[in-house]
């Protein structure tokens, strides 16, 4: 069965561009939105316009999900005049939020038994990678929904790749965070560490970049964090939410990740002393405290 | 002045093929070693042996240096009857080995007082980028001695990068230490993680590259840690004495590197339960065990 009625639920930094994508590439898009101040930006772009729930899916092919948190998630699917309840038999539920493994699985298995194909789409990339349309996509859940799916992912992203069952692409996509997290921290260790020893960091990060070191983040985010940018990009507060997801996984299935665990609550720190809205790589102001070199 | 004649002391295995490839280029390549059988091996090649480092600088344009560790560099230049002692005023002696940044400091100060020029030189890119002539090479000293050597690091490796004063390059090279360690117990944590929860961790170590989580350690050893396959590589022996310079280093300077310490710990743990030959993917090990998943 080829999608082509979308319903598009929650069109916020991430969700609307990825919606337009979607209109653009011809797709009949529904979208719903708590606020309707977006709902009208999508429908102004081509999109139809939803005020409830119901609306949005009551037609759809497929219903996209892209909200903040997993009690959103759970609320908006599995929760009273949800899509759960309103979905016809056959749709498939992609949910591309950020949200623990386990509520994937557990959501899976009650649209499933609803009649529902569920899939679990984490994406990586940002608000620049849902605007150009070249978002990693983690995907969890069966080869078959993958395969109807695939168009749509190909729209909004570069490579979608099917990692494992339901819950899949929420734990690989903790795992980026963790990966992310670690490396943005290895990099703030590494710079106050040259800066404190008179090294020119400069030519300093190119060498390291050249060899074993080289790391996307370092590439990406390297010349802002020398010069104290750290306009987001990505939020500390965002980054917080992912990493308790990391470290709430790791507890539930007994895997220890002490560089992980460590760096979660450097972030964790962060944010709760106020500076939620910085970029992630804000990180390095915390090193910088702890090695009495504060800008 | 252009270095023709070169000495060189400490033909180990990364030593003597950084030697032959100086012979390549049509240096005159002095040889000394601990151990005569190195120097047969370089003389074969078309260098030339010494059987003293009298012997060996007593005519050379520069002197390159590769040994194991500070305290042995400090002896070969500054110690009875070493390089400081033999070699002429305005020879120029660059250090090519991984030690300590102050010790690079005095020995600078030291060689100078004598009338030498000296530079520190460490490299990355182990024993393929030795044979290859394909070394990062992270330079710390004056702008003229680094111009002077150019020739020669050009013939060693690809991109010689003057990064600050002396010592400066030995931080680099602490620096990258820290980092490397640290992307490979990020990488370790996240694979055991995936395994934990069913994730092919295939697919899933491809998408992670194609995105921020992207990191030379997981294009390079990514696929033999799926398959714990340890061979060095880069020998976790060597990584802990390296990391004892960066947390020395960092202590000296009164930097804090959270996840610098922490990775130092682990390395130095896995170091002294006499797993010094694996290869510093090995770390893999400590995640499996601290994770009761001991393969």
């Amino acid at each position: 069965m080829a999608l082509q009625k979308i319903a598009f639920v929650g069109l916020g930094i991430m969700g609307l561009p990825m919606a337009r994508n979607l209109v653009r590439a011809g797709y009949t898009v529904t979208g719903h939105n708590r606020s309707r101040g977006k709902v009208d930006a999508l429908v102004a772009d081509g999109g139809v316009g939803a005020d409830s729930v119901a609306d949005a899916v009551a037609d759809a092919d497929a219903v996209i999900t892209m909200l903040p948190d997993s009690p959103d998630v759970e609320a908006l699917l599995a929760g009273e005049g949800g899509v759960f309840s309103h979905a016809r038999p056959g749709t498939l539920v992609i949910d591309m939020s950020t949200i623990r493994p386990d509520v994937s699985r557990t959501l899976a298995q009650q649209g499933q038994e609803r009649g529902l194909k569920v899939l679990d789409a984490p994406v990586s990339g940002g608000e620049a990678g849902a605007i150009e349309g070249a978002l990693s996509i983690m995907v969890g859940g069966e080869q078959a929904d993958f395969d109807t799916a695939r168009p749509v992912f190909d729209v909004l992203g570069k490579t979608p790749v099917l990692v494992g069952p339901h819950g899949a692409g929420q734990t690989v996509k903790a795992a980026n965070q963790l990966i992310v997290a670690g490396h943005l921290q290895l990099l703030a260790e590494a710079l106050v560490f040259l800066e404190a020893h008179g090294v020119e960091t400069g030519p300093g990060l190119e060498v390291l970049g050249g060899g074993l070191a080289g790391s996307t983040v370092l590439q990406r985010k390297g010349e802002a964090m020398r010069e104290r940018n750290f306009q987001p990009g990505f939020r500390i507060a965002l980054h917080d939410k992912d990493l308790r997801i990391v470290t709430d996984a790791a507890r539930t299935s007994g895997v220890t990740v002490p560089l992980g665990a460590q760096v979660a609550q450097l972030v964790g720190s962060l944010n709760r002393q106020g500076h939620g809205d910085l970029d992630h790589s804000a990180l390095l102001k915390l090193v910088e405290e702890l090695s009495g070199r504060k800008h």
